[in-house]
Parts: structure tokens; sequence; C-alpha cells
């Protein structure tokens, strides 16, 4: 595909009009003001429209599309004891398979093309990542409160013929890791079990981090003054690539360590807002030369997958907290939504519009009243643009989403999947 | 017009379903499970749509369309110095009444149907509400540094003239107010001389109070210890029904003020934090019983008029503020950004779906896979859906906006006269 005469956001994020950007197989194989001599196939108008890298998604629990606007407005452990945790307990192989397509679409919809993704079952995800094309990390997060390490758990097996299944599948586009749940949901010896084996496996992880201060109080009571981040250090989980998700409330010394073993901050700042738990210190960390990307957390907590709002969220809540409005750039922000998250899962060639690259592409539509007048348009895209102006999505040169269609995926069948599916296990609930 | 089987959040917002809503002449005249044996002409087929209250838009300078992105990420002397004034010396009437129509059709998009709009010029802006027919208050507002009253200011005569013009006009749809600008930008004797004016032409006000930290540190220091809240009541300010704009920095003092004079407080959420002001304690405010309207402020520091946006910025953000998710729910939220508006410009029969008032109502599209499933239609509303997600936008029933086409704007005149009028002012300033 050659797209022609269309905005792009070049490798530094700056305005090219009236750009060539030509797709061949999986990467990008052309970028240019000038036409190319070679023909790439199908030609696509981007009259009054922007391509930019296809967005990644550092935090996710896809099939939770179930639980949108289910329980809201509660508080975080009535939330999750009364509403959560009794729905998920019925959620089947097959619900989360069709739950996960039917969030990859929402993701697709929203400009995203990779997602980091943590559930409760690990091979329904692949599944759904094989299938509809896009790129995923994905991991069966573990937990266990008893006498048992992390070799007696029915998930050390599970996760391991995963990784043996799914990692490295589809050319590199799907890979399973490693999942803890968090510090407060397991014990030291599961902990250091699971960083053990993620050595040894050369596989990345990732984990809840500091989401509360109620959290970061109780870990550093049960482990001798260490903070979570300390503490999952320690306990050597940080050895491989690691995203941690959430990090609202660390300190210096916390931010020191994620900056020295090289781990991503994966902030929610939407979720993390509604669920009250606060907002993580995106400026700080970026001071501190961390990895920050940004994820969205389930629509359970958010409650979508706009990841133009989450931006803004992203952008104006660092604003708001830190009383300085040039505290962070529409350039930063959109980092953190694009190339810090294939940075994040070692994908050195993907999450810029830059010639060698994957064809990791999005396409929003700019002819909008209120992306007038267009000064910069990088600008009108962090603070002005709608989720839903996203015309295509686009991975490893693949069309995924288009105008509204969805190539690989039966979008009809698959909704009509999860409302039965959701209905069942409401009908179970009420039989309780 | 009839909407048939449409879902509607009724005066209580309380969901109902298949529900038919009559609209004749201007006001809502049937609202029923059950199909209307009388003929209200065109039948909306209101299958996969939400109808509600259209927004009221409770801080808003419409004109400055000009200014989106013109100016971003700097500090806010910096911006208002070096950008927004010097542009805004060059518009003139005209240029004032064309951004005023491009940010009507902007505010019709996104569901707004009236508007708190405060300006530098009122006549300019009274012809585009006359003409385009949204609900507005509108002023222009005063300022003066110098030995001079308000009665010695040009605006004071203008302004008259303007209220003789446009009070009550359009069947009471626009109503000419006063307004002040600020505390620190203008003298004890203009406030007076305003806030006494005012009183006699028994008109409302509309005023910016309490925006940023300094402001309040400042105006505590040249006016013997007094906030801006206390200071503006003390001047005679409140008098009159106000709205007093951002309000972000206030005491228990200056809520139990507000309270007491039935002051409305317009937040601007998004702008607040764009502009590094902080954030609004909302609930405090509403705990205090205080009338709380949601505005966008202009699109220079936001970047838009999206109002179901605006809705989210504000429901998550004092739950961020306060770390209470239980602290503002969906029901409080819609009410900022519907009844509370039309409650603070006086008019007792809008901004509900219900029988006997004004029809000014938005449709939604709810055919969304980011909107399914429906738990409860208000919470996907306030966190799930997308701003232009608005088919329809009526006041006093009459469409102003539907799928795309706008029957009272000339859209592509407008845009293209605006886009001139801009060109000329960038080419007036690079000539100085």
């Amino acid at each position: 595909m050659l797209f022609q005469n269309i905005t792009v956001l070049d490798e530094n994020f700056e305005v090219r009009s009236n750009y060539y950007v030509g797709v061949r197989d999986d990467r990008i194989a052309y970028c240019s003001d000038q036409p190319p001599k070679e023909d790439f196939g199908e030609i696509y108008d981007g009259t009054n429209r922007l391509l930019i890298p296809s967005f990644y998604n550092m935090h996710s629990h896809l099939p939770m599309v179930f639980l949108r606007g289910y329980g809201e407005n509660l508080p975080l452990m009535t939330w999750l004891q009364t509403r959560i945790f009794p729905f998920e307990a019925h959620l089947t192989d097959d619900d989360i398979y069709y739950g996960c397509l039917m969030g990859i679409a929402e993701m697709l919809r929203y400009g995203i093309g990779a997602t980091e993704e943590m559930y409760i079952r690990q091979d329904p995800l692949g599944r759904a990542f094989a299938e509809s094309g896009v790129k995923a990390n994905f991991a069966q997060c573990c937990n266990g409160f008893g006498d048992e390490g992390y070799f007696d758990l029915p998930i050390y097996k599970e996760t391991l013929e995963t990784i043996q299944k799914y990692n490295g599948a589809a050319d590199g586009r799907i890979r399973a890791e490693f999942s803890l749940h968090a510090e407060y949901t397991s014990t030291e010896k599961i902990v250091r079990g699971l960083a053990e084996t993620a050595a040894k496996y050369g596989s990345s992880m990732h984990v809840h981090v500091s989401e509360t201060a109620g959290e970061v109080q109780a870990c550093r009571e049960r482990h001798g003054g260490k903070s979570p981040v300390r503490y999952l250090a320690d306990c050597g989980l940080f050895s491989v690539p690691t995203v941690a998700a959430h990090v609202v409330h660390v300190d210096d010394e916390d931010i020191a360590i994620l900056k020295e073993y090289g781990v991503t901050v994966a902030t929610c700042p939407k979720s993390n807002a509604k669920l009250a738990s606060g907002i993580c210190p995106v400026s700080a960390l970026l001071k501190a030369g961390v990895n920050v990307a940004i994820g969205t957390d389930s629509v359970a907590s958010n409650n979508n997958l706009n990841m133009i709002e989450e931006m803004r969220f992203f952008n104006l809540l660092q604003k708001a907290a830190t009383l300085d409005p040039t505290v962070i750039t529409p350039k930063e922000t959109l980092f953190a939504a694009t190339r810090a998250g294939a940075l994040a899962q070692q994908r050195a060639d993907c999450g810029l519009v830059k010639v060698g690259f994957k064809a990791d592409l999005t396409v929003l539509e700019l002819d909008r009243i209120y992306l007038q007048p267009e000064y910069n348009v990088l600008n009108n895209l962090i603070y002005s643009a709608a989720g839903n102006d996203v015309a295509l999505t686009m991975v490893d040169g693949r069309v995924l989403y288009r105008d509204g269609n969805y190539p690989t995926l039966d979008i009809e069948w698959i909704t009509a999947e999860c409302e039965q599916r959701r209905l069942r296990i409401l009908g179970e609930l009420a039989g309780e």
C-alpha cells in the first residue's frame, strides 16, 4: 500500500505534509515528500488524513469487556470483591477468548496495534492474538498466599507450555511472557521462583506495582520497610525486561531502582483517577530517565480503550498535579503512547514511521471542525482530536481496521457470542 | 418531531428504554413508554440511540477558535502576553462574528445547546447567537486599571445598548448580560459601578474568580486580606445572579459566601489542568450546596468543546484529587453539564427531558463497540462514550445539528471566512 499526499508525524514527531509512505510486506519501505518510482500496490488517498505509528496499550486486560460498567462508583475493595472477582470466577476459556477478540476490536477502533496483556488465563489470549493480527506480549498473572512456591502452582506448567506454543509466534508478532499479579497477592517464595523461571527462559515480565498508598504501606510493614519496588527488585523480578503497571506511589529511591533495572512504567492515568488511586509522577519518572509508556487498564476501570483520550489525561493530569504547564510536551506524550511501548516490548524496529520499521500504522481523519485551524497537527492530536477519528489501523503491513470494518474479525459474531456469554454468567450469578 | 423507541435519561436521569418523546413547537409535549395518539410530524427512529437534555457550556469564549493550538505548552503569562493578547488585538467585529459562528458549529457538534459566553465585544456575539438558534447568555467583559469608573468606560454605553437590543431576544433564547473580567484586571471603582448597573438592570453577571493561587494571594495583598470571592461579594457583584468561572483556589469561607449569594460555579476542569491552575474542589462545593456547572473555557486552553470529555475530566479529576472513588456520581456529573447550567441562566423550564420543558435535546449513537455491554447507559455515557457520538442537537424544538449537517449554518462559508481572516491576522502580526 502507498499512502499518498498524507500528513505524517515522522520519526522525530515533526510534521511532514503531502508525504508518501510505501509499505512492502510487513515493513515501511518508503518515506518521502516525492512520489516513489516503485509500485506499492493499492494507493491510499491521504488528503486531510494523518499517519502516525499505531499505539501501544502497555497495561491491558482485554477480556474484561464483559465488565464495562458492571459495578460503578464503588470503593476499590467492594468493587473487586462484590462485582469483579465473583463474575470472573465464572469465565471459561472460551469466554476469555471471545472477550479478548471483542477487546481487540475496540483497540483497533482506537488505533492501538499492540497490547501488553495480563489476564487470568493465557492460552485463550494466545488464540485471539494469533488469529486477529495484532501485536501482543501476554501473560497469565500468578498469585498465591499459601506455603507453595511458584514451581508448585498449576500456572507454572501452563505458562511453560504457553511459552513453548506462542513465544515468538506469528513471526514474532506475539510473545508469551511471565506475570506476577502483585506483591500483595503473593509470597516471597512465589516471587523468587517466578523471577528465576523468567530469567531461565529469558522472557519478559509484567506486574502491578505501587498502585495505591495502602499497598505500599502494607508492603513496608510486611517486608522490613521495603517498598514494593525495592522488594520486587531484591527478589530478582526485574532481572528480565519488566513492565510495571501503575507506579503511582513511589519515592526517589523507587524511581532510581526503576531506572537502574530499566523497568518500563506503564502508567494508567484514567484508571488511577477512576479508582481514586492517585496520579503517577510521570514527569519525575521521565526526568530520571525511566521509560514511561501508557496503558488503559481494563474497561471495567476506565471505561474504554480510547488511547487519544488516555494521552490527553496523561498530559493534562501532569500539568494539573505539578502546577507547571510546561512539564510535559505533546512529543513526550505521543512517544509514551507509541515508541516507549515498542522499546518496552523489545521491538526495536517498531513504534515509529521510519523506513525499515514494521508497518504498524494508524491513520486519523483531519477533516473535523474541532481540528481547525492547524497550527501544528501534533498539538491538535494531543489536545483536540477524538479517539474515534481513527480511520485505519495496520499491523505488520496488514490492515486490521478500516472505516468501520475489521478484515480479520467477524465482529457481529463476536458481539453476539459475548452478549450470550455475559447473560449466561449473569444467570449463573443470580442462581448462586 | 416524535422520537420513537429511543432510550431516555428522564428528569431524574433514570434510564427509560423504548420511550416516546414528542416535541410540539419549542417544547417537550409528550414523554411515555406508550406511543402517543396525537401526530407530532416527523418520526425519528430512536433505535440504538440515547436522548438527553442538550448540554450547557457555562464558561466559554467561542471566537477564540482562531487560537486553537496557537501557542502551546507555555507558562500562562507568556502564553497570554506573547500569543493570545497580540492576536486578539487584531480581531474586528466581523472576525468575532465569524469566529463565534464557527464555535457554535463545534458546540452543536458536541451536543451543546446553550452557552455562557464572555468575550471582548458583545454585538457580534449577539448577531451570531440570534442567527444560529442556540441559547446564550453573553457579555463583553470589562476591565480597567486607571482612575476611571465603570460609567466612564466605553463599554458602559455599549453594554446598555446591547442589553436593549438583545436581552430576551428570540423569545428569551438569548440574553445580554454584564461581565467583569476579574478582580486582578479592574479597580474597586469599576467593580462597584458594574455591580450597581447590573442590579439596576436586573441582569446577570459572569466573572473569572480565583483561577490561580497567585491571583488569590495578590488579591489578599491588595484588599486587606480579602480573597477574590470575599472582595467581589463585598463590592456587591453577587447581588445579581452570577456565574463565577474556575473557582479553583477557594477556602471554606469562600464556599460559604458562594452558597449564601447563590453564585453558580462554572468549573473548567480541562482548561485548569492544561494551564496548570489546579483542580477545582467540586465535591466540597457540591457538599456545601453550591450550584456547580461545567464550562470548557476557550479552545485555546482546552482544546475543544467536547462536553462528554469535559464531563469525564470533571468526574475523574475529583476522584483522583480526593482519593475517594465514590465522591462524585454519574448523575451529579450529568446534572452539572445540563440542569445546573439551566438553573444558573434562570431557565427554570430547561435542562431536563420533561413534559412542558423546552425541547433542548441531544441524541447520541449507542451502536458503538465501546458502549457494549449496557448495564447502565448513564455510566456508559459518563465513562465510555465519545463526544462526537452526538447525532442530533435541538434547541427550542429546532434541529440545529443532525448527522454532520447544520441547518442554520453555512458551514463551508463560515470555515472559509475564518481561515481567510486568520491568515489576514497572521499577516498583520508578521508585519509588526
